[in-house]
């Protein structure tokens, strides 16, 4: 298909969070000890809350910048594209990248807001994480009707709150909730005790989606702290593959069979050979570990229950009958260094030359919509909505690879794991 | 290919090491020391060295037994089948099933000695260390000559030792040394410091292969203790990943440009999009971070330098060409669970239809014994080692699935990865 032609509807995006987010969202009593924005005596603007300081980490924001500028440094707003925290920038380079939908994860509550989590007033947490939510559907996604697909931040401290706050979003129209990969990883009980089962009544009450980002466990994949960086790149997906293993052997499976479960950015290439070793171990070892499915094989399972997506990956548009046609979307990763925005649609096309229409239709946008309850039609006639049409409304538009080094922050070369985590943590 | 014609050359099996292994090899001051078996009060046999009890557990020597028989349980001798501790009775399963030649990995020194390598005095750990590399070279590979791939024993507290070992087993015809996927893990330095140049020196001179093999970092893929086993099999190979990528962004590849290293038991189907994720991390980050392969891209380094293995891998099998029709070898497992021994024969043909014949003799035998530097040809024709003639010297020999069970052990349904955990170290 030609890329003009194609519908970009993307699963995976990320918002930095306006500094204004929590202007007028908070009860009086909460207004002094909500999140805050702070320039830092380094010059980057880091979030404040709860003696907790979140910086916005370089690599994550660099939609636009040339790769020499990219970096682990804590970054600034003026440092970074306006798409990156303003939603109507953000449509405009949408608009430039012929991405007709987009689900926006967040930054600095960390994707199962564990930062808000960790808050010792839990009153304040939940008023906060409910603001955050509110601001997001109502302000972010609700000033582009048909252009964002919702999603929810969870109450990780209690699997009540959250059953009911995923039912309070549903009502709004969210079906989509950020999950932590592993919550045993962040001290919670795992998915393997019945904690959490109110929380997945509600999602399958709601018919809301569970979707696990990589590096919502809290862990990087480190194999030693002075590894190269490039060691932690190149792992960050396995993070996925682990949590796609949890949970395919856990009770949420087996207990409730209409929550559907989607890997957020985990990448495509690896899952059929994921799914060859879910079979392997079941045939091996279920007649002594007493595994069972009912007649059907792990594989089966996780087609119907998991979705997949992919930025670029030739191996797993090969490979897309074994992982199966409708369990693949595609995600454009803005604006972090991994994205191919603005360019998505020629790589989109470079990389499914030859595959039918049909199958790129379900791969680019059918099944994320089909996924996510989402239709964006009911807002926008479908001619309107390719790549090329949505191009034309955003004539003018600078794309252009272009600086916006102030000078402040050094380059580095030779960075190891632990530079990052310094960094970050700085 | 048809299956009596293939012939088989393992990379990756395993024995279970017989109770007299150490029998007049040691220094008489280090008799009393020596690690010696202990039948326990359960019932099961354990090796006893340092005061560390290191028991065969159930599931690494099930060769030949019903699945129902499976299990994590500390295991006796005489439940195994004796040919995972007997040479004589090794080479008739061997030759049952069709296998011209295997290399075996060690059980309980740990596949990097790490058993050896935590005794308080070091003279003795060297001592039992060096016997068991005699033993296996001399008496169990040397029993027959051509049938075995020999592989030594690393000294992991000493690099200087470790080069000086591996330069005395290269003189015996040893080109493989079992090494750790990761030695930080086990509290050494990382691959990315220089204290190993002296092992990497003397793997470069010796041309001998560092072999790591799943499991060797001492680590568990556990997502979580209450999480159900088949979590951990499912994700095992995973960390020959982490070292996969680990190994490739390390300065042994950059200065040391003829070591090669083998993924042992790690699988091949996952290999594709690993290669894919190195070169977008590389094409990505590296004008920040520095990193330079010369003119290569870090696939082309992976296929000069790695070697990969399946045990059944249809997918591996279909993306050859992406892997490297050069980087793939086949191993049997033997006596592990997920061994398809006696039928692997029959499992390479049917995952191997319509694969070229010049193909599957790279994949079944060339590609090992050229990676190993291994001539079994010197010891026997080509005609007398095919699946069929090797089959044709076995007649008579039982291979039949047979009970092994003497109502100690109770096959438990529902395991935990803590239940594993508990039972390895009761």
């Amino acid at each position: 298909m030609d890329a003009s032609e194609m519908i970009l509807v993307s699963v995976d995006d990320h918002l930095v969070e306006p500094a204004d987010l929590f202007a007028d969202r908070l009860p009086a009593r909460f207004v002094e000890q909500a999140p805050k924005v702070v320039r830092n005596e380094a010059g980057a603007d880091v979030w404040v809350f709860n003696d907790t300081v979140v910086p916005n980490i370089g690599l994550n924001a660099v939609a636009g910048r040339p790769k020499e500028e990219y970096g682990i440094e804590p970054t600034a707003f003026d440092e970074m594209r306006p798409g990156c925290f303003d939603v109507h920038e953000r449509i405009k380079d949408m608009n430039a990248g012929g991405v007709l939908a987009s689900m926006n994860f967040p930054s600095f509550p960390g994707f199962a807001a564990r930062v808000f989590a960790a808050a010792d007033d839990k009153d304040l947490a939940l008023a906060v994480l409910q603001a955050y939510n509110d601001w997001h559907i109502d302000e972010w996604c609700g000033a582009y009707p048909g252009r964002f697909i919702p999603v929810g931040l969870p109450v990780l401290w209690d699997p009540e709150l959250s059953a009911k706050e995923v039912r309070r979003l549903a009502a709004k129209g969210c079906h989509s909730l950020t999950f932590t990969e592993n919550p045993a990883m962040l001290k919670y009980p795992s998915f393997h005790e019945d904690h959490w089962d109110p929380l997945w009544r509600a999602l399958s009450d709601t018919g809301t989606v569970m979707s696990v980002h990589l590096g919502s466990s809290g862990r990087l994949a480190v194999t030693a702290p002075n590894a190269p960086v490039e060691v932690m790149i190149t792992l960050q997906p396995m993070n996925i593959c682990s949590a796609a293993a949890d949970l395919l052997w856990s009770r949420l499976i087996k207990n409730f069979p209409e929550v559907r479960i989607a890997l957020s950015e985990g990448g495509t290439g690896w899952i059929p050979y994921f799914l060859e070793r879910l079979d392997r171990t079941y045939e091996m070892h279920h007649l002594w570990t007493g595994q069972d499915f009912g007649a059907k094989l792990p594989s089966e399972v996780f087609r119907e229950r998991f979705l997949t997506c992919f930025i670029s990956d030739p191996v797993g548009i090969k490979l897309r009958y074994d992982i199966g046609l409708d369990n693949i979307a595609w995600e454009c990763d803005y604006p972090h260094s991994d994205s191919t925005w603005p360019n998505s649609a020629e790589a989109l096309e470079e990389v499914m030359m030859g595959v039918p229409d049909e199958e790129v239709n379900k791969i680019t946008f059918e099944n994320a919509c089909r996924w996510y309850s989402f239709d964006p039609f009911a807002h926008r006639k479908r001619e309107a909505a390719t790549v090329g049409a949505l191009r034309a409304e955003a004539a003018g538009h600078d794309v252009s690879i272009r600086s916006l080094d102030h000078g402040r922050v050094k380059h580095p070369q030779g960075v190891s794991v632990m530079d990052v985590v310094r960094k970050a943590t700085a």
